[in-house]
């Protein structure tokens, strides 16, 4: 396993993997992994020939008001996780090496960086677009991994695969949770155990809104009620939004007559936390969100 | 030769040759080719395995007003043209293949997009950045050619390749002339007669601000008016601007204490015209722009 700081280091031992015919599949991280982590690489581990993860907290995708300083941090115990997961290179950068210009272009992702937590988070998206442009361009990779709790950031991504023609294919991974049902987060380090407990309520809120739907529920609305009465019930958790919208376009629905995301932000303490799930309701087509 | 439409196709083609451990030229236009870009290709076949030329007219580089649906096309031309500079494969796709999506992401350029051209043309250099990195993508070339004439899109670009890391080396390439000195460019079609003779006021302009510089003139303020007040001489050319900038960073100068590149725009009939030359005044480092 190498560990790298420089961009021409990577580009240098990825291109002589690429010239003697080898995949690269990529995993970008901003560090303090975890069993989400863990699940790309493993993923990535077992459909190419040479695996490429980034460690790097991208002061782009923070706002003035959020935790970029406090991001947590921990290389040595990142870089042991990675040796177990078998990564091949590691790609560790500080920010100037990334940022060498105080006005870097941008990658703009548009309205659909607005929706969701692009509206506690106005330019995170863009900041999130840019950095992973830059990633694709340094690592050359061929498939790039993504988790779904992030599941704004998946459709982005996969969208700006798309709208740039960056031959990646972006492969979204299941959300790994903890045994109580928590979506693992690096973020999670912030709850202290009071908030730790009350933290589950989003994966409730969540199923409960599933089970209503298995129980026929169809009106959007009601939906996102259900989940915000929920959250807003557990007195540690304020809600920042439980939203019922297109799967593929992220625009609000009315009625749930095609896939859907179920999905749910709330502050527990010092964390932002999110989660979301997919559903298809019976009778609605899988391909209807077109 | 083979003439594509496809991006997949063009992937696909190019893939093979990369693999094959050859290296893609590129030379990206809009068609209508004359010697100028002539001039690129063969600095391409020199260089590259490969010559790859894309033929697409942009349209998010024309702002609302401009000669999109003006501007001249004549693809027989184009591919005979190609076929004598042995171009391996052109790319001519259609505007729905490259903007399937009617909200397509988008490269913004910043500041220095809004200086000289991008004051008369808001968002050109934003269009010009998204096509230039999709067909980045779309071709994966190891060097892609620019002509100089166009002075502030090849800084852009080359901003854009080092900004968002494109594994592709940005050459620029001389400009071009017709024998009184006009510079070549696909819009000297518009012009008639009388115009096109008034047209070669650009180069004149330019030519006397360097005899001023060559004379010891100093003062950028000066130099400018020079240019400008030769251009508004001539009562077929309405100036748009006539500037002394920091050849890098393009910046207004004050002095010409460092090299500056001498730009001048000007409507002639329907034409906006534009010309420049760069200049590194005796005495000056030519490394100080920093």
């Amino acid at each position: 396993m190498r560990l790298l700081t420089r961009i021409s280091d990577v580009q240098r031992a990825l291109d002589k993997e690429r010239e003697a015919g080898r995949r690269v599949g990529f995993v970008p991280t901003m560090g303090f992994l975890h069993e989400g982590h863990a699940s790309l690489m493993r993923r990535a581990r077992a459909e190419n020939d040479v695996v490429f993860v980034s460690i790097f907290v991208n002061p782009l995708q923070f706002g003035a008001n959020e935790d970029l300083a406090a991001y947590p941090r921990d290389l040595d115990s990142d870089l042991s996780l990675c040796e177990t997961e078998r990564v091949d290179v590691i790609f560790h950068p500080n920010v100037d090496e990334m940022y060498p210009d105080p006005n870097p272009f941008r990658v703009t992702v548009g309205e659909i960086g607005s929706k969701l937590c692009g509206r506690a988070r106005p330019g995170h998206f863009d900041g999130v677009a840019t950095v992973v442009a830059k990633l694709f361009n340094i690592a050359g990779p061929c498939r790039a991994y993504f988790g779904r709790k992030d599941a704004q950031q998946l459709v982005i991504i996969e969208r700006l695969a798309r709208a740039l023609n960056f031959p990646v294919t972006v492969v979204g991974c299941d959300i790994v949770r903890e045994p109580d049902g928590l979506a693992m987060s690096s973020r999670n380090i912030y709850l202290n155990g009071e908030e730790r407990r009350a933290a589950v309520v989003l994966k409730r809120a969540l199923d409960e809104a599933a089970a209503a739907i298995g129980s026929r529920e169809r009106d959007a609305r009601r939906i996102g009620n259900l989940m915000g009465s929920r959250i807003s019930s557990e007195p540690l958790a304020k809600l920042d939004y439980a939203a019922v919208v297109d799967a593929e376009t992220l625009e609000d629905l009315d009625r749930l007559d095609r896939p859907a995301l179920l999905a749910v932000a709330a502050w527990v303490g010092k964390a932002r936390l999110i989660d979301n799930t997919t559903v298809t309701p019976e009778g609605a087509s899988s391909e209807g969100s077109s």
